[in-house]
């Protein structure tokens, strides 16, 4: 394991990066829509992704599916921060205006409760320009398992 | 206008077909995703849609978000087969079992209330065997225009 | 052990009217609102609750809360009608249309889902000449503990 | 009409102070559960509850649909602090933790977005040594009149 690994598993921020960039190479639908990581953080996440024609819906809008999983990826690195392996168990989503082909979308995700198992986590979905487009709630479940398998354990370096 | 067209202007059925096959020209984002029309109603559709490579997230299963695009779909041609336009307000998703590369899931919408402008419509995705992956509620809002502009006012062939 | 508790451990029907029952006893919200049972089954109860003026909020019409309070409790009968401690995790509700004070209101639960320690619940909220009032989907979580401690362990009778 | 009123019509946080104590002198709901109004201001909150015998469940902790109404109640005076008539449209609740008899609940309102006739609201209730119980988020739609009517139409004081 790689010296950056290992620091990775002591320093919370450090370990943050690590598994959002472990989740990004593998993480197909957030590529394929050209969803950016612009930060992450213990617990927090903020994400970009360009409104592209093929996103839009039957009303000529952003397909508020779209607009939906920007925001779950959000949460994704968000509760995933821990390298603790955590899915989304229910999610709600409130859309307050139409988002148009062009636009680039930021969510930042923010960790509001959690305990054992579970977490709440608030994902605000605006345009660049600050103008509010949808609000997200997702809760959180950690179940087995660690996104960069077996690194909280390593305690000698092996390289 | 084609004497097709007068017909699903008096015929709660076909004007559900007319509709959906209006929005689904349109519609990029359920195109992009494969997502098919198996049936549409006044209130009700059912969509079919097959999870890809480019689908998965980080944890190597469906990413909620296209698991919520398919629901959200499937409500938005549901509410919106009266032929007035409706976009979603607010929708909640409970994930009940992952969904893998190569499934085909299917997501039935079925209108729970519909009163003045508002409409709460409940939609399950399962696999082609049955098995559930998520339950989603949505709430509809009715906005000013016509998902077939002018249709309903129609009242002589002009073709 | 009473004859008759041994037999609800062994028929599904007689065990989810035996923890409501118990559930019932020392429930002291529902009696404070006058909140009856009309049926339990498994996964399933039907509830009545009398809209009384200390039901109604500032607006003269039956309070959210209590509206969330009937769905709440029939939720709570549902999924705790196998004799297995269940909470509420989340809850979401649409309120349809207004209840006003001396109408009678149903409370129907029905399971959704059942997996693991976690389901989904439906709850309408009618009244009695079937009016909408609202629409809530419950989450539970089964903790540990059982309803009526120690009833599915008991092998022989002991009175 | 007073002189104080006809100053509640131009200064917003004067208005928030008036409708609450209008709403409070006629919330029967309110009133009965012990709710107390910590403080109001425009889009904003703070209530207090304790926890009593009569509001325990059958598992002898605070029954969520008082919890729920609390949090309802907090979002009510909130989103109606325009003295626009304004009704809770759908809610959703997260429950962390439980509360216990004899614990006084604080429920904390935010207005999170505000647009047209629908708003969004944030709801937190906590112990007042700062231990979550609920994460709550409300969507409110203002329907016709005003909760003091014919305030904002004063133009000459008329004592």
């Amino acid at each position: 394991m790689a010296q950056q690994a290992i620091e990775s598993a002591q320093d919370p921020q450090a370990l943050a990066e690590a598994v959002a960039e472990a989740m990004w190479s593998r993480d197909h639908a957030a590529q394929a829509l050209g969803i950016r990581i612009e930060s992450v953080a213990p617990g927090k996440s903020s994400l970009l992704m360009d409104v592209r024609q093929e996103m839009l819906n039957g009303h000529n809008i952003c397909h508020g599916g779209m607009i939906f999983t920007l925001a779950d990826t959000a949460f994704a690195y968000a509760c995933n921060a821990y390298n603790q392996t955590t899915v989304a168990s229910a999610c709600g989503i409130d859309f307050l205006a139409p988002a148009r082909k062009g636009e680039t979308l930021r969510a930042v995700a923010t960790e509001r409760s959690l305990a054992g198992r579970t977490g709440v986590y608030d994902i605000t979905v605006e345009t660049l320009e600050g103008r509010q487009i949808a609000l997200f709630r997702g809760k959180s479940y950690r179940i087995a398992g660690e996104v960069i398998a077996g690194l909280q354990h390593a305690t000698t370096p092996t390289t």
